[in-house]
């Protein structure tokens, strides 16, 4: 695979999407042919999934249930999105992938691991990310400040007890996949997250590319 | 497991709905303590995922994210209605379970079929039904003057050719599990096929329950 595939995890209100953001901005500006998509969602069919998956008055569902919605929006945009557009050489940065699958269904769902690993392999046809940045929030007060102003979706809502379980499975497999997984303290300053992101992804254009000028 | 599980499978057109709803009725007349359900669907998450699946204006999708959405409503009806209704000994007879994700998505659709058996593994939480009918016809013109005069949904649509692969792979699949997987001819008399059906049930009935009088 000629491109570069970049994924951003960590808990909700850890600052994802701003700092995936920034990171665009500047990569576009050097030049970087980008591509950036989210889960679930990214495709017609995965935003209809996103709807039923993310509506805080939609009928209660299993984890397991959900883990199959979460699975089926991930196939169809790897298909259709992810696949062709790394075979074109470009760099695509996804806010979650199937590690958000791994963290919230199962360390904090309670779903088996080894089931879960089986699942993604399908759902993601083999597709594993290159870098993975997980923004860590130490503080569970900075998850409930940001996302107080806001409408709660129906993961959001869910108890300080399942997002401390989210936080720890995050660690836990940043340290069982030390080769692609970069965890961030998102407390940091802005600028600096940003420079840390910056570095690991020109390192891997650069290891996959041949040097950057 | 205490109750007993049968499973209607076939083309669409073979009248499963037809034979379920009649074998139900001769059932309950008797005495026995019916459920019965439907796929996909059956649960109210089920039946939201079921309209994103079925609907013949949605958009398209890949097999695999069909594969999933399929999943997702079988592991909600399993937990939630399957399970609980088998263990206070009910019997429960469904349209449609984890062999047609095997057939649709597998034998016609070309997903591997050993990835679909792990991923049916998950979602039925290991649950395999007592007995299955497999409604099979062998003139494809009974589907189509079957199914002509409604609105045919998503799955229905698709060609000849998908709905021959269908059908071959009921037959494969009737050959593998042989122990609980009965063939019937769906051009027979509806009489003669109910009859039938109520031999089978009644067989596994009195084989768990120790006899009827």
């Amino acid at each position: 695979m000629q491109g570069v595939f970049v994924t951003f995890e960590g808990c909700d209100g850890s600052g994802k999407s701003t700092q995936l953001k920034l990171l665009t901005e500047n990569l576009i500006q050097a030049g970087v042919d980008v591509l950036v998509t989210r889960e679930p969602g990214g495709t017609k069919f995965g935003e209809l999934v996103r709807r039923v998956l993310l509506d805080s008055s939609g009928p209660d569902r299993t984890c397991l249930a959900e883990l199959f919605l979460y699975s089926a929006s991930r196939a169809e945009i790897v298909q259709k999105i992810l696949l062709p557009a790394l075979r074109e050489g470009r760099v695509v940065l996804t806010e979650r992938f199937a590690d958000s699958t791994t963290v919230y269904q199962g360390y904090a769902g309670g779903i088996p691991i080894e089931d879960i690993e089986i699942i993604n392999k399908v759902a993601t046809c083999g597709l594993v990310p290159d870098l993975t940045f997980v923004l860590d929030v130490n503080d569970p007060r900075v998850f409930h400040d940001r996302l107080a102003p806001k409408m709660k979706d129906k993961i959001e809502m869910r108890d300080d007890g399942y997002h401390a379980k989210v936080r720890e499975g995050y660690r836990l497999l940043a340290l069982r996949h030390p080769e692609r997984i970069r965890l961030i303290d998102a407390t940091l300053p802005s600028a600096s997250i940003l420079a840390i992101l910056e570095e690991s992804v020109w390192k891997v254009l650069n290891s996959k590319k041949g040097g950057r000028a």
